[in-house]
């Protein structure tokens, strides 16, 4: 089958021919990916920022946000059937540790993540298990939804570990209204009553957020831990979820923040860097984000199958992978882009 | 009547005559001082490192742990009367602000923190109001408690809201076994069922810690993240308590952090540096912590009273502040400096 | 001044000339009434039903869910002033206790309940204290808001409770979409992404929920826990919400709760009877609900102000106290009865 | 294989010769029984109570308390190996639901509960999968923990949940120190600060509850309501744990309850039967009690690895079941009733 395989760091990945996926545990899912969500880290990843945090041995398949039709099922499968149209959680998990069965997929301490440490989805087939499907409603395609995979787990994730801090009247800042941030503010509205509000650097994308339900945007031109304060009532926000996580989102950020407030690193790049002075003095939290649990997936085709959340893609097939990466890279990308490896 | 007063940042404060404090709002209470704590952060006052963040007014007195008897009311106090033994918490809050709604006095949006940014209690009497005085039972003294009132009370709310992370199985560490971790390690054996790792640089502070139910102890002397990754099976600890926040403590309590685990910063002076692919990478937290609210001072008093969170005190007359001072400052001290202006 | 006054437990209220109230304490407030709610509470405290609970001395003046203007403010109170538009608690706290310094004001030690067990809000003014007032927003008027005092309130609580459970993919049931119910249903609908079902009686009060955003409506009429279970794939809701709590509700209520779910109990009248290995054999649970926090109330204006929640209302002056109980009673009161005894 | 089968509801079950159960899925495991605990709720299961509940075809093995060593592992199972020490989680779960996602083992939509619902553990070998066992630490014999399987998992399942509501100055009343209730004290002691008040008929079991650190006992002999009422200062306790559920435990446990206390239903017989206006006026709550998650499990392995929990058993072997069972029902066995099957 064909594929998209990272060789060498620093080279761009290529598409050619490899073995098919074979089954080779009971609980093993071979999917046949009708949608792989092109990503900023599979940039990051090709430029080998990942590559002792992966510890992966190329050449292998990039694609982290997969989603297709089930292929093949290992004998001890019987909740999904050859044909179901599934998303892919982007964790293969053990089930059987501490954090499996407290239901923190993304810290099973026995874990696999395709197209990060293992073979990915840029490829017609690929192979993940059990834990890791969950079953479409009938409206949804996989090429729809792929993005959601990964950039909109993350986002639904961050944004409902928000939720016990965003009662009516709050505020919650999102910084960077891309890929993960313009689902980060779907999520956010169907999750919660508080405002949001919206900071970006490109006023298309504000453009976008408003019509996502963004209650204000602000254009990140300098001015904007300013324009925060003004709405805010000189206070700041309760919540701030960071996209960006690079090239003074974080300094801008940490100044919007209210006294008592929350802030989730969601993007990176950046190095976050705080007097412990001013973390006491105002009692205020860095919280962390990784992708989500299965149940944050499940709850995620919820919102997407009643229209709730909705994503905007750029579709290209397989062999395309090299132009969608220029346009990636290159800033010409609206909305996120989507590799059409198979189809139905 | 005798106030330690600081008349310049760099100077030593001094003892000296200053009319007392009146009634002048319904709800004041006026405190004779059985017993104040003398603390790190009145030697960082007196550097100036809070001169920026309380805005106060020099001269102004000192002395922000304090416990008494009560010596006035205003009209409208009629929960504690004159007489009775109270200690203190240290802020003076409205009562009528989200956050004092909502129980978090900490953050009240209209308050003030005798002896940082309004007169404290190195005094015969000191003025606050009546929604910061609790009573104490009777086996309770003030010059016995008052350093409850400050460090205690930070120590007991960090580790009160760290419970729901310590289920059996878990390990909270320690950093700093001075006069507020002492404390910590009490709190947290009685709160949880959690392990207690204990990290100081003084081999004799880590015996009072063995001696207050500390499971472990580690001697701080650059193999201390070495010996609690080994104390963890190699992965750290859920939760780290960092009561030290400067000198090299924070590098390495973060490297002693767990995949998921939250970071309590307590202690300051130092800086937090932390690249954002690390914290969104193993979804870790920086929890911010300030002082408690009126209830956490409330459970902490039960747990007083009932001899399972004990003080190690030396005690010093009004006068002898210049001697506490610098036997803080040189080291000298064993457990908590505790100035007795007034008796019973 | 008039005010509605009860002689005798089983006879009508009268409206009749009393005292005005007058200020005793530094920390009260009175109020003009611009607006108080009539409820079904009025007919039971009529009957008799709260006589034991409230032990309130007879005569008194009826009316617990008001709003008005502020008419004279105690010496130590500065966070209202005269003439501001009010929205006012339904409880005078002590502000000092456990549970007032948890925010939990309904549970305070020390309360008083105006228009329960002490003179309330039918009349030209009302005595109440700085804790219980809440500022309006310039776009509301007292008249038409006042209703949220308690009814608005109580429902706002209860769904703001159910929240952790109400995750995308989940139902709660509304039992009841009178006065209560159809302000829960706005709640629910604001503050989560749940299915919303509602069950009533009166295909015009079903009519009226899905307007307000309800996602489906089952009538009552003796096979609602049939419908409920498959519009719940057999297994019925994760939450319950019964505002009705007689004549059969509360069994057929039950009946339709999932596995593992929580039934809210807010309507009263009748009683609650399951064997104990129900309970256990499926782990479900009863919560009991009393009106709300005053954070509650002022985080429920919010959704006030910005149209989120909207009352129905039929407006009485004070002289037509009769009329309005009779049109209570009769059922012929379309959305909540509200009293006028004062303009600004 | 030996093994106690029922074939009749209200006949004493028999040991007589079964099959040995077989590895049919890839994730079996076969455990050889060390210990397995005999329970009320064995007897409720001859008497017929559980039978519709159940649904089981008799005849089938009792015991759903089960410890020993594992005898034979499926083709995917590589967590426990042949002879590892395991006690047996009560249920076999799907790992794939909703609720087993969330950790919540005991909401499986797709479990069975052997000893209940299939062959149970009174027999040489029991069949159950990889999600339920949990390995033993080396100081741990099957037979001394098997009744923490179910009995001290119930026990300390209903503890944990209670931890947010027992601060310092609170109170639970745990009603009942038999099987559950004598590990119910020791949980709640080492999971919070809270004082523990234990009430029961025999003042035997009342002696073995202070021995295991409960902070006051009471005799239930009519006028424990009022004894408790006096022990919290006339308000009642904030939290009861009713491990009893029968024989008017139920009607004196509520008269114990504070103002917006929670009541765990946790023994069964009885009836919960209370006027809606008493849990609406009060804002108390019921809460089920159903066994506990895995994790729970293992965590009740900590504290009883390092001694925090300890259990009183008495021995028999499996041919003496009917001794076991007559001694049980006739009240003479003292502590846990333990059958030994098979040894090491």
């Amino acid at each position: 089958m064909k594929a998209v395989r990272l060789h060498r760091y620093g080279e761009n990945p290529k598409v050619e021919d490899v073995a098919e996926p074979e089954l080779t545990h009971p609980l093993d899912v071979i999917v046949r990916i009708g949608g792989a969500g092109l990503c900023r880290t599979d940039l990051h990843i090709v430029e080998g920022q990942w590559k002792e945090k992966s510890g992966v041995t190329l050449p292998y398949t990039l694609g982290h946000e997969n989603a297709g039709w089930v292929d093949a099922v290992g004998a001890a499968v019987d909740h999904v059937a050859v044909g179901d149209a599934v998303i892919v959680h982007p964790l293969v998990t053990c089930g059987l540790c501490h954090a499996c069965r407290a239901g923190n997929d993304m810290h099973c301490s026995d874990s696999a993540f395709p197209g990060i440490s293992t073979d990915g989805g840029f490829a017609e087939l690929l192979k993940t298990n059990a834990r890791a499907v969950v079953r479409l409603d009938d409206g949804l395609a996989p090429a729809d939804v792929a993005a959601l995979a990964d950039a909109g787990l993350t986002a639904y994730h961050a944004a409902k570990k928000a939720i016990p801090l965003l009662y009516p009247g709050t505020r919650a800042v999102v910084i960077g209204a891309g890929g993960l941030g313009h689902i980060g503010v779907q999520a956010l509205k169907a999750l919660t009553a508080a405002e949001v509000i919206v900071v970006d650097r490109s006023p298309e994308a504000l453009k976008l957020a408003e019509s996502l339900g963004a209650d204000h945007t602000v254009v990140a031109d300098g001015s904007e831990t300013e324009a925060v304060k003004d709405l805010t009532g000189g206070l700041g926000a309760e919540v701030i979820l960071d996209f960006v996580g690079e090239g003074g989102a974080i300094e801008s950020g940490i100044a919007m923040l209210r006294r008592a407030g929350s802030y989730f690193v969601i993007g990176y790049g950046g190095t976050l860097n705080v007097p412990a002075i001013d973390i006491i003095s105002t009692e205020i939290n860095f919280i962390g984000n990784l992708v989500g649990t299965y149940n944050d997936l499940v709850e995620l085709m919820v919102l997407a199958a009643r229209g709730q959340v909705n994503l905007h893609t750029a579709t290209y097939p397989l062999d395309a992978f090299g132009d969608a990466l220029a346009d990636l890279d290159g800033g010409r990308l609206r909305g996120r882009g989507i590799l059409i490896p198979a189809t139905a």
